[in-house]
């Protein structure tokens, strides 16, 4: 297993071995064909996760009207930079399901899974640091209790399917980036209630470990603001949690090498990794 | 082969049959997991139609930086939304592989793939005209005969490919949307040196058949401003082709019928067509 590298040598070893495509604009670099070949495989493993295939599959193109985004943000921070068109870009793949749920729930309530690209204005040479980058989410509407247990159950097989690929992966409580005094006040409220979570991995020697995968228990949010109800007539819940497939496939690229022939058999084996698929080391970067 | 319907009525049968899910956002819907999957199973067959798989995979988020944009785009139409960041959504697939190309090419030139989200700001309730779609887009760059023998045989292959598929396609000169008189002039131009094809399918009885594959010639538009050249010193050419792989879903949809069970086996087996992926039909729709 390499020694970790920082964010500058990281970005530029993805560069170089043709994973990552410079484009000019920070965290908005084109993906080579070995890094998708990851990320497919990623996918489908978790896919495979989903026992039961019960989650109702749903993909969005990565927009959502504005009114939407801006019932379902918690924060603003994402809405200032798109107010002429009536869309804006999502920043999480889960905000389009939301408004699809109204109505009373059937006894259960709903699992739902989509996989899509989302927008943060946040440019960093930092390779995990996207503005646009994929998620592959879950997201579970019903009963409080149901919801919970299923947050729960999904943050161990989290643990599970990241340690199973040989990453260094922990838990932990979390906050969303909100800003200003209240803004404190409320990310305060977020830990103590524990409704944010993420699993982190190691990835860069100069940054704390990188957030793979993050659960939001949203309570009456959504259900609230889309008048969603249980079966029985009860408040419903929301929770969702989401694996970011950028992040993935650069710390499992930073955790066992920019070769696909040199990761452990047993992680491509059970990614089904096609090593054929490696890409010309530096043929785009010759160019570039 | 059921009778093509109107837009609306095409709209709303894809919508009942869950293939599309409405978003509040006209040209915005989600998609369903049947519609998906025929999106996958088109996907693999046309990138099985890239004999010897030669082209070089990319992938590309659906933004591009607006310097880039500015200089790729033949006209302006793209750009007034979105100057406060460095980013803008890319209008074709191909957008941000341009710049990656520059210097000296190896003999023979290239050719490249990308599977992209595109950005139109076209709202309608149409459903083939979309704000945000995919495109499998194919480009190619060297010597100006090479890059026009590529682009009539994929011309050619292309209408095989959906003829194949149980399509009634056929292919003319096109032209891009430009505006005023000068614009007049340039879509004249452009048809007149066949720079532009398009292969079209009948999808709805109210409209005229729609586009689901575009070519361009570019000739030496980006070639010059990126300063690419042969391998001998001449100038290089630029082409490209996209299959818009939303309309070719909803092609295959209003021709075949809404329920992948009632395709004909032959264009099931040809797209490896797994029919147990049939939304729910009607289990979103009730619930929107």
């Amino acid at each position: 297993m390499p020694a970790l590298l920082d964010a500058q040598a990281l970005h530029d070893q993805l560069a170089l071995h043709g994973l990552i495509i410079p484009s000019g604009l920070p965290g908005a670099y084109g993906r080579g064909a070995a890094f998708e070949h990851v990320i497919e495989r990623f996918d489908a493993l978790v896919m495979r996760s989903d026992e039961g295939k019960r989650a109702q599959r749903m993909t969005f193109p990565p927009i959502v009207a504005r009114e939407m985004a801006s019932a379902a943000a918690a924060g603003q921070r994402w809405e200032h930079g798109l107010d002429i068109t009536d869309g804006m870009l999502v920043p999480a793949a889960c905000y389009p399901v939301y408004p699809t749920f109204s109505g009373l729930l059937p006894q259960g309530g709903r699992t739902v899974t989509v996989l899509g690209w989302c927008y943060r204005h946040e440019p960093s040479i930092e390779p995990t640091r996207l503005q646009s980058f994929r998620m592959r989410e879950f997201i579970r509407v019903g009963a409080p209790s149901l919801v919970e247990a299923w947050r729960d159950a999904w943050l161990d097989r989290g643990i599970v399917l990241l340690e199973s690929l040989g990453l260094d992966a922990r838990s932990d409580t979390a906050n969303d980036p909100f800003f200003g005094r209240s803004g404190r006040m409320l990310a305060q409220s977020q830990k103590e209630q524990r409704l944010k979570f993420e699993i982190m991995v190691p990835v860069m020697r100069d940054r704390a470990p990188t957030a793979l995968c993050s659960f939001n228990w949203h309570q009456q949010h959504f259900t609230g603001k889309f008048g969603v109800v249980n079966h029985d007539g009860e408040p419903a819940h929301t929770a969702c949690l989401g694996f970011g497939l950028e992040r993935m496939a650069i710390a499992l690229f930073a955790t066992h090498g920019f070769r696909l022939r040199d990761w452990p058999a047993s992680v491509r084996a059970l990614l089904e990794i096609d090593a054929a698929i490696d890409d010309p080391a530096g043929a785009v970067v010759k160019q570039a």
